[in-house]
């Protein structure tokens, strides 16, 4: 039975940008595990319904369909353990909590502020309404109000990133020789940078970009 | 002979507040080494000018002389293999740098922004011109300049917090089970707000509070 991960969908089906769905594809590639995508929209609630969720990823492996990636991601090492380990140990796991934390509530939040309306032009028009309505209320502005301000708000975005370049110029991957599950988490918010936004967000020779063509090429994966 | 650790200090010789020196404290701590502190005050360079630096930490261990929080780290790593690591294993020691470099690059600054003023007033008089001077180009504003912007400098304070009190809401130490040289980081730059701070910046039931206490007890030191 082919392993099957439901990954969120711009109009463009192969337009893959949620940070949470890269995170599964990245643990799932590092333990060597086939998988075959099928591209969701926000508002394709009845499709993923079996699940118990209204938000993917979510991920159907064999008997077992679990949601939410650190979950997704406990569940692979639990399942799988004598693939590659996510988290090293039990220091390296607590750790990884931090740069989870730090990804979602400094890193997410200041990457949202800068694409947000790029990105809302590239989804479905069936689901920009559903769109519209849950993030305008999370950042209690408009979405036009959120692409007048860009300017005001990359420089906080710019800083977010400075601990991660500067981590990044002392050695290959935040995890180290090689990339873990910490270095996914912060790649699939680096990805929805990218796929979101209408202009490069840093340099090509920036130590940021260079890591995240090596997290790929460890995988032997396209981005 | 003596482990000797230079130690800054305000115009109360017990006031100790660099995050730097706590880093080292804690790591002594950690590999159960006597030490003994030095009081040194920012103008005293000929103090430690034998160690060819200029600022402190400056430990002297019998011998040898390092300096450099990070640099003492990895050298009391070397030198006492056989005392509780500092660091686990690689993996976790570069998730430390990530660590060190969030501390450094976003919650240094937050921090610096809104407990300078009130740092500049509990330092030894010779001193102040120095601090103001460094501090006045490294902010590009007074320190009174700083202090009328207090309030506007809380928001990011308080936001740079929410992925450490979330972490630790999750488990006891950043580090996991017990606590780490990552853990050492994160409380100097905290014992530093709150030694320069004239009011309390978290509440007393924070995760925040309840794990700093609990990083001292592990080592049986007063704060």
């Amino acid at each position: 039975m082919t392993r099957k991960l439901y990954d969120l969908a711009g109009a463009d089906p192969e337009l893959r940008f949620s940070p949470y769905c890269w995170r599964v594809k990245l643990a799932l590639a590092h333990k060597s595990l086939p998988f075959e995508t099928i591209p969701w929209r926000f508002t394709e609630k009845d499709e993923i319904a079996f699940s118990g969720q209204t938000k993917v990823p979510v991920l159907v492996d064999g008997d077992e369909t679990v949601t939410d990636s650190y979950a997704i991601a406990e569940y692979l090492e639990t399942a799988y353990p004598n693939e590659p380990s996510l988290f090293n140990d039990n220091a390296t796991r607590a750790l990884t909590r931090f740069v989870k934390q730090w990804t979602e509530d400094t890193l997410h939040p200041a990457i949202g502020r800068v694409i947000l309306p790029s990105l809302f032009a590239r989804l479905h028009p069936k689901d920009q309404p559903y769109f519209r309505m849950t993030r305008e209320a999370a950042f209690g502005m408009t979405i036009e109000e959120i692409a007048e301000k860009r300017e005001a708000f990359l420089p906080a975005f710019m800083a977010a990133l400075v601990p991660l370049r500067r981590t990044l110029q002392a050695q290959p991957f935040l995890a180290g020789a090689g990339p873990l599950f910490a270095d996914h988490i912060v790649f699939g918010a680096l990805k929805w940078a990218r796929k979101g936004s209408d202009v490069p967000l840093w340099d090509l020779d920036d130590p940021i970009e260079r890591w995240m063509e090596a997290v790929l090429d460890t995988y032997g994966i396209a981005g």
